[in-house]
């Protein structure tokens, strides 16, 4: 299946800026997206990234200075067959987790799974006339817009594919469930669990 | 199958205490109690709570003394057969999500699904000589002590079983997700989502 991946090329991951400087939130991005679509690609699928500023991975970029979702919806709006989209900064993706995205979707006209805090960070879209919106309570607003269209819904329950990276009491996530290269990439930046009460948090060595 | 819920009776929630007082953790840990009880039993097992105080629920409770762990581990060496533990917080928890973590132990000696943060929120033990130690980052812990006894593990990737409700932040996904006592607990005290940018927050109505 053609999976597309967005991906904010320019500014990526703003709310890291307390841990990572700009260069660094730059490579870190780029490792979750590799991550994800060696995950894609693993598990049999075609990753495709939509992105707003050329990127340097072993994929298909199209480069689209559109808003993101704007960009995807045009390539729904173009093609009769699924489509596949999961956001680009799920560092914890496995082949595993986008197989249970993909069949979800056999028996349903979308297969969506929640990202933490309301958002959505993988789709797989067969109904005709479905369009995304990923701003706001997008999860909400994307069973709502299901539900406009006729479309019926599977929910896929996945800690993995809920787990976008965008804070950094997420960066945790990816040190302990991490298995590519941003997990590595963070470990080589000196990060590294830091048990404290309750959740565990995050250290940078100096 | 049986399925130990062990329960802080006496000071739940603690971090939660910036929006709920004291008697209000109280009710909000029982409400989530009973919807973890409740998903235990429509998928057809059998939960025990083992509580650290008296506490009224429709399911027998076994008042301990000792700390949780302990008296896990105690449950744990007196049977053969296999057992299930689920943490009393599991607000968003769906027979269905029971059900995948009860599925993943028929052929692992464990089966474990991490919570946010480093936590263990759920377990079917089939292995003789595992035991439980719900301190620190516990997940990790439990990887090492099923290696050490020689037991083989079947990690369960559920958004619902890793969602456990400490702090603030996640009675955004209770709002979002839960389908029981404690979201509707929340919806009467008058919390509501708050979008705001970036992730979606809650706010208080007065």
């Amino acid at each position: 299946m053609r999976i597309l991946v967005p991906f904010e090329a320019t500014r990526p991951k703003t709310r890291l800026d307390g841990v990572l400087d700009t260069d660094e939130r730059v490579a870190f991005a780029q490792a979750m997206l590799r991550d994800v679509l060696r995950a894609c690609r693993d598990a049999g699928h075609d990753p495709e990234v939509v992105a707003t500023a050329e990127v340097d991975v072993s994929a298909p970029v199209a480069v689209d200075d559109r808003p993101l979702s704007e960009a995807v919806n045009a390539r729904l709006a173009a093609t009769d067959d699924p489509l596949g989209i999961v956001v680009a900064d799920l560092a914890l993706l496995t082949p595993a987790a986008v197989d249970r995205l993909v069949a979800a979707a056999a028996d349903a006209d979308l297969a969506i799974a929640p990202g933490r805090g309301g958002g959505t960070n993988g789709l797989v879209v067969t109904h005709p006339d479905f369009r995304v919106d990923f701003h706001g309570v997008s999860f909400r607003d994307h069973l709502d817009a299901a539900e406009a269209v006729g479309a019926d819904v599977t929910v896929v329950d996945s800690m993995r594919l809920s787990t976008d990276v965008d804070e950094p009491a997420d960066l945790v996530e990816v040190l302990l469930h991490g298995e590519g290269e941003a997990a590595a990439w963070l470990r080589a930046a000196g990060f590294e669990l830091d048990p404290v009460d309750g959740r565990v948090g995050i250290n940078r060595r100096e």
